[in-house]
């Protein structure tokens, strides 16, 4: 059994040696800058991991690995263009460095290079079946984003529509990672749909602790700028489900804060924080995320295979629940 | 065998049951409302005709055909955006109409969809090929958006920079178009590079007569504004053979005009039509468009089917070169 260490590891060595090098370099500089920008190659893991759990001969799903790390930076791209955002992993976005057309034709080019990287799956006779899974998955990425922006513009976003917007917009594409990876090394079609469902509930719990440390997270090892969200009027679900709970004057001051830019932000986030500890949203979100955790991990105890197999994906949840970046 | 016009009616058909009619609307309607725009289909009844070689079953085909033509549209919403261009057919351009933002996620889409369609072939063996056939022509189409780009800035560009890449950006599209359609009713493999062979020149033959008709067409029936490309400084082949054949005081007075944006475009465009006539260009670019087609005619001979299969593809290739818009 290979640790995640490991697994990523593996997958940094197949990344290297597909860098994009190619001509003309306009196009291909962007696509090897973002993919170089680093990060927790998350997505390449789950990959790895759902192979891992039916085959030792992980190799056979590294090009899957790459398909999806590949798509997951074009869609990088492509958002930072819709969020306006000049920075990431405090390096500048693509479309900031090179231009907003190389952002779009190099997004393109990257969401093209996923597909083929789909192709060059070594189980040929599985390669309908991954191009379904990917195109469904993708598509849903796609809706997410578009549900994204649709809700910055509405007020009547209930729980239940953020939480189907994050399955699709995050969940979805780490569900996909793993099918994908447990496809390319044949594993049996009964535990496929196991596997979707532990990647999509780890996904929306991996979300909802996003947005937990976006407000609460340690300024010292949070990444971004706390608070971010709340700037920004993003209605997660901690503010949803504040909105629910609060009543009279608190209410209406929290409904104005998060559909307004006031001048003084530092303010607002401040003030919305505080009205968010004080209804013990924390808590809240807390213990919502524990749920989807749960629904994952007894998805994952469905799947027919030995115990040990199963280690790395329990220890990346718990990670995955209690990082603090 | 199926006319043209009957090739057409099967792919409206088709594209008729398979409307972008999903949710959410704002990522779909900009789908829907480019895919409506019409136009002439040109390579959904390639496809069609790339398969009427080799087989009646055009039904088989016709899957692929959506595809090129999604993917076809998908590549002007993106091209449209990054030309700052505000119209096309008359008609308002996807970001102009919904915004940037919907520019960008719905030609995502279409790309995604693109791929779909591939998926849904109804000859599943032939699923791996067909990826691998689109994979490399998406990837040229980008690659030749990309060099269009570049030439805009470059004052150096030769002419056989330009042959490859309107090959890139126009006809490897066209080639796969024929090549998707007749490996969905399960061409074989000899007779495909040749169709290829015969798409890309085809292809290049029907760039050339585009750059044509933007400078000497008849501007009551040209769609567009005649002088547009001289207007925007696009080294086509008739401004690159001119730059070739000039001398002395016509030469630096056509590069001078190729490289600014003077405040007097009409006379820019006169003038620079004027200089074009005068070196015999119509003729010149009419013989390298007849070689383009005598090459591709060439490919077609060598394919091994009944020569009334092929009437149909030559009838096109008549009607592409003598087309007036």
């Amino acid at each position: 059994m290979q640790t995640i260490e490991q697994l990523r590891g593996l997958f940094e060595e197949y990344l290297e040696a597909n860098a994009f090098t190619q001509q003309p370099k306009e196009l291909y500089a962007p696509m090897a800058y973002v993919m170089g920008m680093g990060g927790k190659r998350l997505r390449p893991v789950f990959a790895l991991m759902g192979a891992q759990l039916f085959s030792s001969r992980l190799h056979a799903a590294l090009p899957v690995a790459m398909a999806v790390e590949v798509f997951h930076n074009f869609s990088l791209v492509h958002d930072d263009i819709m969020d306006e955002a000049p920075l990431r992993r405090g390096k500048a976005t693509v479309h900031h460095k090179y231009g907003l057309n190389a952002g779009i034709l190099s997004g393109d080019a990257m969401l093209i290079y996923a597909y083929e990287f789909i192709r060059q799956a070594e189980n040929q006779p599985a390669i309908p079946r991954l191009l379904h899974v990917f195109n469904r998955v993708a598509i849903e990425v796609c809706e997410g984003q578009q549900y994204d922006m649709n809700f910055e513009q509405r007020q009547d976003v209930r729980i239940e529509d953020y939480l189907l917007m994050i399955e699709l917009k995050t969940a979805a594409l780490i569900g996909g990672s793993l099918v994908l990876g447990a496809l390319s090394v044949g594993a049996p079609e009964q535990d496929i749909e196991k596997l979707m469902a532990f990647g999509r509930n780890i996904g929306v719990a991996f979300q909802l602790q996003d947005d937990i440390l976006d407000t609460f997270g340690d300024p010292r090892k949070f990444g971004k700028k706390v608070g971010g969200d709340i700037a920004q009027n993003k209605k997660t679900f901690l503010i949803l489900k504040a909105l629910e709970l609060a009543q009279g004057e608190t209410r209406d001051k929290l409904a104005g804060y998060m559909s307004t830019n006031p001048e003084d932000e530092a303010q607002k986030i401040r003030e919305v924080t505080a009205i968010l500890r004080q209804l013990h949203i924390p808590e809240w979100a807390e213990k919502m995320k524990e749920q989807f955790q749960e629904t994952a991990l007894a998805a994952l105890a469905g799947i027919a295979v030995p115990e040990e197999r199963k280690a790395p994906l329990r220890e990346m949840s718990l990670r995955l629940m209690q990082r603090e970046s």
